[in-house]
């Protein structure tokens, strides 16, 4: 996946944010270079990371001549930098279908992750840390959740995917955080497989071969 | 500001993710048209204004041939149909700029955001409504933007906006939220004005002609 040329991603395919970034580059056909970064050491904390994400997280990404934060950020450069090669729906054909793609992968950043974070945190992560579940915090988010899925399984009755009738950035950028919760979690599987259309959705985009690549490196 | 061709933003200006777009909008120098919801008596929730927004939220937004929701894909929106109208670089002047303002605007939605909105209802909203306020909420979402803040008074040590030389909409979708915060918080105005950068940062966007428009709207 390497070469001369490759951009580079900081950090590792196991973070959500990390995977978002990687599963675009996959789609993309654009080769890249995973630099791992050792959070238990606090790589990501140390100055010289700091001066390519300042806010300390991963991923950072490193192209030619432009060091980039913000996975969302991150795929909407790509897409548009690449809009000639791969996956060339990706952030839709024209300005109408491509303002479709940005509002949905708006709604994913501000009504999907916030109540999916703290699920992943507390469902996928917090057990493996031996961390107590905080169970009126996975309440909250559950219902939090749910009425996002609502919203989702309406909209999805009306089209094959979030912003019209190609798979884009917007469904792409759920992939992580939603991968980790079906996983994890009885309830929330049941959550996403007992609404039609977020059911057939959710089949249909966690078998494209650009995911699956993205898991086998997890 | 109305007219026949105008655009038409559903909500109040009072709002923070209506004023938002507001303000982006005579940056652009677009007429537009702003059509007042009744959210007291649940307007936003009613089924016609669920077709346009379906998580019932403000605002909304109407332009000949497309409706989007989420403020901040209505402002690149905006920016990339007019741009070359009004101010020409609130969305950079090249691909490299234009990653430069994305980024900064997702750091907005994913860092600033997230404790601001909290604030906002806490010190601005809760107050009016006669809602207690939640002290534990208050001294975790300021302490989560002081860290916030610290990286933007590195980063504005650097360049004279977020992203750059230029206002842009990156800087832009900070003003509503920061205007409550500094008008209803002695603590908060200090966290601003007690870092240098983001002192003078504030002072520049927050005296805007756009900006003042809009808070004569509230
Ligand atoms: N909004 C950021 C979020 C990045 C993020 O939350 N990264 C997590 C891992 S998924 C992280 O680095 N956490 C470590 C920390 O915050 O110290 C993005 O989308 O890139
Ligand atoms: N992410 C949305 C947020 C919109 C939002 O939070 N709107 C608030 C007013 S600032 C609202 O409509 N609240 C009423 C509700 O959620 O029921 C955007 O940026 O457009």
């Amino acid at each position: 996946m390497a070469g001369g040329g490759a951009v580079k991603v900081y950090g590792a395919a196991i973070s959500v944010a990390v995977s978002r970034v990687l599963t675009c580059l996959i789609e993309k056909d654009v080769p890249f270079q995973l630099v791992p970064l050792n959070m238990a050491k606090g790589e990501h904390k140390k100055p010289d990371y700091l001066k390519i994400q300042p806010f300390g997280q991963v991923p950072a990404f490193q192209d030619e001549n432009i060091t980039l934060f913000e996975s969302r950020a991150v795929l909407r450069y790509i897409a548009e930098k690449h809009a000639a090669k791969g996956n060339k729906k990706l952030f839709g054909s024209n300005p109408l279908e491509k303002a479709s793609v940005d509002q949905w992968l708006e709604a994913e950043g501000q009504s999907f992750n916030p109540p999916s974070s703290v699920l992943v945190f507390q469902l996928a992560f917090a057990p493996k840390m031996k961390i107590k579940r905080d169970e009126t915090s996975i309440k909250l988010n559950e219902a939090k959740l749910s009425k996002v899925l609502d919203v989702y399984d309406r909209r999805l009755g009306e089209s094959r995917y979030l912003a019209g009738e190609d798979f884009s950035l917007a469904d792409l950028s759920h992939l992580p955080a939603a991968q980790f919760l079906v996983n994890s979690d009885e309830m929330i599987k049941e959550a996403f497989s007992s609404r039609k259309n977020v059911d057939r959705w959710w089949e249909e985009i966690s078998h494209r071969d650009s995911w699956k690549k993205v898991t086998e490196m997890h």
